[in-house]
């Protein structure tokens, strides 16, 4: 398949934003077809109320774009869970091969209305909301390459586990494609891997190789391909031992600076964003990263 | 003895705060007599005009638990020191075996009243605010085990050594026994190691071996289990040839922005405390964890 | 030349700020010469308008002295660079052997009227905004030693490519004088090596040899002392292929909170430094060190 000979050529690990159309782009119907079946669900949840932990697999094909409907389906099983007081810890990871998750889906960003644009940075806000200041124990089990808005669905979590696979990366390459990744992405940077690190990779939008990535505390730990599921189950059972309210009053006190800067800021920052991707030039460079996806494919 | 064999058996060491009445536990009357014998300093400080420097040793039996008279001693002891110009610098450490303070003394917070806990609290507090802003240069010369309250007051220290034994461990535990450390412990912590390393640290109650602590900065030197003293008595000798009054508007400069936040906050931080630690689900916790002490010993 | 002996025999290298009569003090009459020839620029730039990059060779006698002269010549320089729209990378290095920049000039500061160390102050500050808040990617090639000042300069930079010469030292090392650095100065070495590790290097002055200042993150790469400004130019080229308005956008995200605190509060900040600076102590250390460098070049 085109999709995943593009991704074992290292060629498409770069790629910042995802592009939700790949599919059509590699003439492959079964991609239209999922995409436009919004009854299929794009995130597949599986509670074991015994243990208490629910898992999220991503499997929005070809690579887990975060669309508005995926996003929002996020959103939403994230608050039943939320809510329910039995479900303690929750593992986050992809049945789509090769990907965790290729980061926001610039067909949402791209040729469309500012309204638009508004709705889906608002669904951004509300998935990083939700995930950063979560009462549960979320670890992100990384099975594959994670880049820009991949990266930040796994910072938002207490720990990441990622798939020792020297053909995956990870980061927040937003101004590769021109772009930037905005003050809560960055926030949530430095508070993971400092702000020497954050300034060089956001500058630079750095992509890192696993054992990179581990150096700099971007992912708390390798294993095998095979197993980043089973440990993350593993490190779950383990975080769970812990007094919980103790623990979610720790974490509140750790990220609710950060948190309480957006939701005080919120519609500011949907306006800025929706200021700086409506613009001609911004416009005409998704335009460009995505011709150049498309030849990669040819 | 019970104590020392438990403290062997690495059992104890986990052991978030202390509890002073250990002695009582394993039928030891000498820690009942130490307890109640309020004339018996519980910190020999010794200082030496000629260098300028003084020593504290701790010598509160079993595990130097920061209870409220033992906070007081300190705190009087170091407002003498800090009076006098001729004292440069400060060196603590322990006289107990394998143990440097097993951090503050459960029994302050347990079955007591609100005016109680608050009064120790505010004693905890002074012993923070000064230790961390002394004009002194403090070392901390860990000879044991220091959790939770000990590891916090090591931290205030411009230096850590720490005993090079695989059997002691260090780190803020809190939320091991269900409480929380304070947002004045966890900015000392993230100054110290970091925001990440903090986060993961303080949700988990983590306590690190010496060889782990050095790895992450919770302490800057290991040296053989018999040097701990010598090794900081050099380096004391090494901080004092650094110009005095340079030296303390710099530590002021990187320190102040957090004192400030809890002196302008003191009150409510003891109006905090006081209603946590008072609720009858965080007492339960206590005595549960005393409980589960006391089986360990037995 | 008893300057480069005393450069090679270690002695001098732990000297923090510099002075321009260092020339005077060896007998050398070019260093008086050059000192006084105020229309020999300091500063020499090279300019590749098909490349976009400038390279600014610091050439003042002996030590690259950062005094009065030298860094309004440096800002207008860099004014000029800054508003060429076709200028998009700066590299920084020293034309003097053996050292990149020893740092402040003491000569502006030792026996000068409070309003001439004001004057100076106001245009080290400037320095420092124009440079650490530069739309351009800034590369500090840091080929000899780099104190105070010195290093403050290399800090303001994207990036740090430092000679692998274990006789050469950077850091930050006021207190060893007797003075302090200022918040501004703190703020950019927090940015960069967190917070403990500027902790203990400006509490202790200290200078650190190449691989200590790689390790801490001082600087971002060694490479052996003949290759420094190749390598400086080839991570120039990497740098400029990122495209140009996301990263400046991301520069300055990571770099205004540091930048607005000085800005808006430069005249306190002028204030601060000339009381503090004129005070009789002060200038008695000012004394007492320049007789020390004396006292070693003989």
């Amino acid at each position: 398949m085109a999709w995943r000979a593009a991704l074992r050529s290292k060629a498409v690990i770069p790629g910042l934003l995802s592009c939700s159309s790949h599919g059509r782009l590699c003439a492959s119907p079964t991609f239209i077809t999922q995409r436009n079946n919004s009854t299929s669900p794009k995130i597949k949840v599986d509670y074991d109320q015994t243990t208490g932990v629910a898992v999220m697999h991503m499997q929005s094909p070809p690579v887990n774009s975060l669309g508005l409907d995926f996003l929002t389906e996020l959103c939403i099983s994230l608050e039943k869970l939320e809510m329910d007081k039995g479900c303690r810890g929750l593992i986050i990871t992809s049945n789509q091969p090769k990907v965790f998750s290729a980061g926001l889906d610039i067909l949402e960003m791209y040729g469309k209305s500012p309204e638009h644009c508004g709705e889906f940075w608002k669904v951004v806000q509300e998935m990083w909301l939700k995930l950063y200041g979560s009462n549960m124990v979320t670890i992100a089990a990384i099975s594959g390459s994670s880049p820009a808005g991949g990266c930040l669905l796994s910072l938002t979590c207490d720990y990441r586990i990622m798939a020792d696979n020297p053909r995956y990366t990870i980061g927040l390459n937003e101004t590769q494609l021109g772009i930037v990744a905005p003050f809560w992405f960055k926030e949530t940077m430095v508070n993971t891997v400092g702000h020497r690190n954050t300034e060089v990779a956001l500058q630079l939008g750095l992509l890192y190789k696993p054992a990179e990535a581990l150096k700099i505390g971007l992912v708390d730990q390798l294993v095998p391909e095979d197993q980043v599921f089973t440990v993350a189950t593993q490190t779950m059972t383990k975080w769970l031992t812990i007094p919980e309210h103790a623990r979610q009053i720790t974490k509140s006190m750790m990220r609710n600076p950060t948190i309480d800067k957006l939701r005080t800021n919120r519609e500011a920052d949907i306006q800025n964003f929706v200021s700086f991707i409506t613009k001609e030039s911004i416009q005409k460079s998704l335009r460009m990263y995505m011709e150049m996806l498309k030849q990669r494919k040819a």
